[in-house]
């Protein structure tokens, strides 16, 4: 007996990652409460970035101008070059502030079984402005900040190979004990990978 | 350097019950690949409920019409009332199917330390409700399905006073072991009040 457009709205909520349909059913009762303050802001807010905000054709990053405002950036170090496989890891990684070279998006990983061929990834145009030596400061080197799976490294690998004959400077980011982390929780590999990888002191 | 249209859209997000800044970001990621999927239609089915949707002047639920589908629908036995604390807990009972009655939402139970009085919750329209003798039906059997917590039986306990002169009945639910529920996992009140209200075979 939920009304019909209140239980459109769940089901559609409910789609979205973390939130499932007794979640979806709490977040519309919320919203029905705070319909001035929350729900009328939320409704423009997500109306307002779906038509503002669209994929940067150079690195595939999120933003209101194209080329983004990375892109764009003339203090950031256009020899560096990092590679991401979505738009959240480029996020995480302008969080930390650690890093001030350009990005370039992939969309993905390869993977061989949801069928993700190179084709399917932004692979084509990451070669592109890797290599190209014509206009502008040349990229250096490429850094491959993909995760430390097996369809992340099969990704970094496929790359590589890629990058063989051009000059540029391939690396990855390092494998160790995360900040904060206890031995005790770490997995064999992780802990393995961080004694090969020991630097002294 | 989240452009500032996400951001909005990620902080609001965050605000809902059940999702916080890393769930929102994860969210609003998904709703920018799926924009004319997903993005797009919730923001329109928000601004379509916020808008259609109402709070019912006599029961409290929430529907495009006033007075309320259940409160409209004649099958309804319109002697038994049952109480309950939020629009959650109607759609909970109404999902079980088991009550053919009409409603009445508090918006809340009574509560010391967060200052509702009686007047903060939609109490006066219940006694008027429940022992109005006029015009149609009267209600002969109020039920308090309110939560088993101390603000919960407070409220039940101030509204079964305020119903003491009236010749309406008043009951509440059944304590007892939750079906399915494994005995081992029970708290002792729980236990005792199912052991108290044991019932022959």
């Amino acid at each position: 007996m939920i009304v019909g457009d209140l239980e459109r709205l769940i089901q559609l909520l409910a789609r979205l990652p973390g939130l499932g349909p007794r979640s979806a059913r709490r977040a519309v009762l919320q919203l029905m409460k705070k319909r001035e303050a929350l729900m009328l802001p939320l409704a423009e807010a997500m109306t307002k970035a779906a038509v503002s905000v669209a994929v940067c054709s150079n690195c595939g990053n999120f933003d209101t101008r194209d080329p983004c405002g990375i892109c764009q950036d003339p203090k950031r170090d256009p020899k560096l070059l990092c590679v991401v496989e979505d738009v959240a890891d480029l996020w995480a990684l302008e969080r930390s502030g650690a890093f001030k070279g350009g990005y370039h998006v992939l969309g993905g990983t390869l993977s061989a079984i949801d069928g993700r061929g190179p084709d399917q990834l932004n692979i084509g145009r990451l070669i592109e402005r890797a290599t190209k030596r014509d206009n502008g400061p040349a990229v250096e080197e490429v850094i491959l900040a993909l995760s430390a799976t097996v369809d992340g490294q099969t990704t970094a690998h496929y790359i590589s190979e890629r990058l063989a004959d051009s000059p540029v400077e391939i690396s990855r980011l390092a494998h160790g004990v995360p900040v904060g982390g206890e031995l005790d929780y770490l997995d064999d590999g992780t802990l393995t990978a961080a004694l090969k990888a020991r630097r002294p002191v």
